[in-house]
C-alpha cells in the first residue's frame, strides 16, 4: 500500500485511485490488444502535480503511462508493465484563445469537440478530425490525422509549442509561437508522435483556422474501388483544394445502409468536401466532377445545405461502427498503411485480393487523398485460425506498403501492434531512435513497451 | 601534408584541393561574419565518398563542414576551427522525378533554380524560394523559407526523407515517401534545420507542386508601414490563400527606384501574388483590395501578364541588393525575427523606432504573412561605433520578439550570429538540444561552433 499512500501524500486523496472499475477503465484502449491493469491511476491537476508524480516514479523506477480518452488504436495507453496510469482528463482547460494569431493554448485533457465548441465562438476551428472525440494530448502523442488532413495537414503541422515534463522531472517548453523558426533543433516535431515514451505533455499551443464561407459535399459512386482511387488521384493531381476525399467500399456502404436506414447505392463511393468562397468551390466541384466522369463516374450527388451535408458525412463517420455491427460477435482490427499516391490503386487492389484470398470478412475505407487507407477486418479474437488469417492480411498489406516506399502506419501509430515492423521500415535509423529514447528516458519509465523496444 | 595525401588516397587527386583561391572561397558565406579558412576542400561524388571522408575525419578528429553555394547568412559554412570543407556541388544530380507522386529525389548540390528548370518539363515546381539560388542541401540544413512560405510552408514541410551520413560514418535513411506517417520518432524534422551539425545529407526526397492555372500580382501602397502590416494581417485573417505577401518600406522602395530605374511611389508597399484557377483568384484579389481599402490603401496596381509580373517581383527580389548599393562602402546585416501575427504591427513600429534612435541606415522588408521581417542595416564593419549601434538595433529587435513569444530567427538560422540568443529563446530545452548533439556527434566534428555550443 505504500505506492497509493505515497502518491496520496504528494497530491490529494481524491487524485489517486485503485478502485477496480477505474483501474479496469485504464487497462485498455479501443484496439484488439490484450488489456493490462495499471497499479494505480493518478489524476494530476497542474504541471506541478505531474512533476511530483514523475519525481516519485523516477526515484522508484515505476512506469508512467499518460491516459485521457483511451481511444488509441494500437494499445498505446495499455500499462503492459503496470505502474501509474496518469489520467490527464482533469487537466482539461482551454488556457488561451488568441484569435488574431490563429493560436490556442490547451491542457492535454481538452477534447477535440470541446475545443471546437469554444473556437466556434470566435469563428475559428481546429482542423484535425480523427473520428473519435480524442484528447488533444493523445492526438499530439500519436501524431493523429484523419479526414481533413488532405487539406490542413497532420497533428504535427498544427503544433507550435509543447510544455513537456521529461522523465527526469524537468520541465521544458519546445518551440515558439512564431509561424516559422530556424532557431535550434526541432524538438516539437520529435515529441509529437512519441506516444508518451519521451515525457508527459502538460500544455500545447495549436494552430487553428478561420471557418470558411461556404461548404459543398459530394457523394460519387463508381463501379470499382480502383476507379474511385484513380479519380481521387486525378483530383489531387489537378491541385483542387478538397477538404476531404474519402473512399468507402461496397461492403461497408451496404453496412452503412442497414445501420443508418439509408438507401445509398451499394457501390464503391467517394465522399468529398469542398470549402472556401462560394464561387471558388462551385468551380472546384465542377472541375472535380468532370475529372471523375473521365474515370467512369456512375452517379453523383451534390449537397449544399448543412442538414444534408451532416447526413452525408455522418454516414462516412459511422463506417467502421456500421461494419462491425454488420456481423455479430466480432472485434475489429484495422490496417493503416499509407503509400505514395501513385501506388494507391495497386495497393487497394492488392488489399482487396488479400481479403478474398484469406477469406476474411473485411472492407476498405480510406483517406485516399493522402494515400492512406484502412482495411477493416472483422475477427473473433477467440478463434486462433481467424486471428491468424487476419494477421496474414495485415502482414501482406504492410509489406506491400513498405516495398513501395510507404509506412506501416499512416495515423494509428505504432503502440504495441506495429513494433514488429519498425526495423523493416526504418532500417538503420531505428538505432538512432532507440538512442534518443535512451538519452531522454534512460531507465525506460515513460510508457515502456510501446513504439520502440528499449 | 598528410591530410591532403591521406584524403587523395581515399578519393582521387582531383577531389581534394588546397588551392588558395578554392580555400578562400570556402572560408566565407554572404554574411558579415569573419571568414576562416578550412585546411582542405573535398568534393565527394557519392554517398560512399562521404562515408570515406567521415570515417577518416572521425578517426583523426577533424572538423567536417558541409558547403555548397555559400549563400548562408549567419556564417553556417565558415570553418571556424579549420578542417575539411565538404563541397557538395559535384553531387548535383536530380535522381528521380515522380510526377504522379509529386515527389522528387535530389542530391544535396542541386540548386533551387536547377530543380525548377527540370520540374517545369513536368508542369511541376518546387515551392521554397529563399531569394538566393541556394542548394537543396543547404536549404534543408537551414530550414530555409522565403516569399512563398505563407502558402506552401517552410523547407521542413517539403521533406519526406533524407539519407544522412552520421558523424560515426553510418548511413541512415529517415522517413518514408508516404504523405503522412505515425511510425517511429520523427528524425526527418530533427535533421532539417540542424545546420550541418548532426551529419551530411546525401539524398533528399522533396514534395513538389503542380504549376497553377493563373497568377495575378498586386502592388499596393500605403501611408505607413503600420498600415501595410495591418492590411496584411486582415488578408491573412480572412483566409485568402495568397501565394506571397511582402512588405517593402519607403527607404528601400526609393533604393529600388534608383537601382532598377523604375518609378514606383516612394511609399510603404505591399507586393502580393495570387495563384489558382482564374475565377477563384479574381475573386480573391477583389476581396483583398476591399480589405486593404479599409486599412487606408493609397494606390494599387494589378498585373496579370507574365512580363509585368516578372518586373514587379524582380523589384521585390533586388530589394536588399538595391538598398546596399544605395550607400557606398557598407556591408549589410539583416535581422530576422519572426513574431506571432498580431504582434507584427507593434514589432515593425518598434524596429522603425530603434533604427531612428540608434541613427543606423536601415530599411525594412518582410514576409509579413508569416510575421517574419528583416531590418536591413547598412554598416561599415571597420567602424566600431557603427557596428555597436547596429548590434544594439539587432539586440532590441530580438528581445522584442522573444518577449512576445517569437523567435530570434525566422529563416536565416542560428549559425554563429544567433547562438548568443539560444538560451534566452529555448530556456531549459536548450540542454536537451545539446544532449542530442552530443549523442549523435560526441566528439563534435560536424560543423563545430555552429547552432549549439557543445
Amino acid at each position: 500500500m505504500s505506492l497509493i499512500s505515497d502518491l496520496r501524500s504528494l497530491l490529494t486523496i481524491e487524485q489517486v485511485s485503485q478502485n477496480e472499475t477505474v483501474v479496469n477503465h485504464h487497462s485498455r484502449d479501443e484496439s484488439y490488444h490484450t488489456p493490462h491493469n495499471p497499479d494505480v491511476v493518478v489524476y494530476p491537476h497542474t504541471t506541478e502535480d505531474v512533476v511530483k508524480v514523475m519525481t516519485y516514479a523516477k526515484t522508484h523506477n515505476i512506469p508512467v503511462i499518460p491516459f485521457a480518452i483511451g481511444s488509441s488504436l494500437e494499445g498505446q495507453v495499455i500499462p503492459v508493465r503496470g505502474g501509474i496510469s496518469l489520467d490527464m482528463t482533469e487537466m482539461n482547460k482551454i488556457l488561451e484563445v488568441r484569435a488574431d494569431d490563429f493560436l490556442v493554448c490547451v491542457q492535454p485533457g481538452v477534447t477535440k469537440d470541446q475545443l471546437n465548441a469554444e473556437l466556434a465562438r470566435y469563428g475559428l476551428f481546429f482542423s484535425v478530425d480523427p473520428g473519435a472525440n480524442a484528447s488533444i494530448g493523445g492526438m499530439t502523442a500519436t501524431n493523429a490525422s484523419g479526414t481533413t488532413t488532405v487539406r490542413y495537414g497532420v497533428m504535427r503541422d498544427q503544433i507550435r509549442s509543447i510544455e513537456v515534463v521529461l522523465p527526469d522531472a524537468t520541465v521544458i517548453q519546445t518551440g515558439t509561437l512564431a509561424a516559422k523558426s530556424a532557431s535550434g533543433l526541432n524538438l516539437t516535431g520529435l515529441f509529437v508522435g512519441s506516444e508518451g515514451t519521451l515525457g508527459v505533455f502538460t500544455e500545447i499551443w495549436l494552430k487553428v483556422y478561420g471557418i470558411q464561407e461556404s461548404t459543398i459535399a459530394v457523394r460519387a459512386t463508381f463501379e470499382s474501388v480502383e476507379q474511385c482511387v484513380k479519380a481521387s488521384t486525378m483530383i489531387m493531381g489537378a491541385g483542387i483544394p478538397v477538404t476531404r476525399i474519402e473512399l468507402v467500399d461496397e461492403a461497408i456502404m451496404d453496412a452503412i445502409n442497414r445501420y443508418k436506414s439509408v438507401e445509398y447505392p451499394v457501390s464503391p463511393t467517394l465522399f468529398l468536401e469542398f470549402q472556401g468562397t462560394q464561387k471558388s468551390i462551385e468551380y472546384d466541384v465542377e472541375l472535380a466532377v468532370t475529372l471523375m466522369r473521365d474515370e467512369g463516374l456512375s452517379s453523383v450527388e451534390t449537397v449544399k445545405d448543412e442538414a444534408s451535408r451532416r447526413k452525408l458525412w455522418d454516414s462516412r463517420h459511422v463506417a467502421a461502427l456500421a461494419f462491425r455491427a454488420s456481423v455479430k460477435g466480432k472485434e475489429q482490427m484495422a490496417t493503416d498503411v499509407c503509400v505514395p499516391l501513385s501506388k494507391l490503386p495497386a495497393a487497394v487492389v492488392d488489399a482487396t485480393n488479400a481479403i478474398k484470398e484469406h477469406q476474411v470478412h473485411g472492407g476498405i475505407v480510406g483517406h485516399v487523398g493522402d494515400g492512406n487507407y484502412h482495411a477493416i477486418l472483422l475477427v473473433d479474437p477467440h478463434n486462433p485460425d481467424e486471428m491468424e488469417r487476419v494477421s496474414m492480411v495485415n502482414e501482406q498489406l504492410v509489406r506491400f506498403s513498405l516495398a513501395c516506399g510507404g509506412t506501416c502506419t499512416g495515423e494509428h501509430g505504432v503502440g504495441l501492434g506495429k513494433k514488429k515492423y519498425q526495423l523493416l521500415e526504418h532500417g538503420s535509423s531505428l538505432a538512432l531512435m532507440q538512442a534518443i529514447k535512451h538519452l531522454i528516458d534512460p531507465t525506460s519509465i515513460m510508457n515502456p513497451g510501446k513504439l520502440i523496444d528499449e
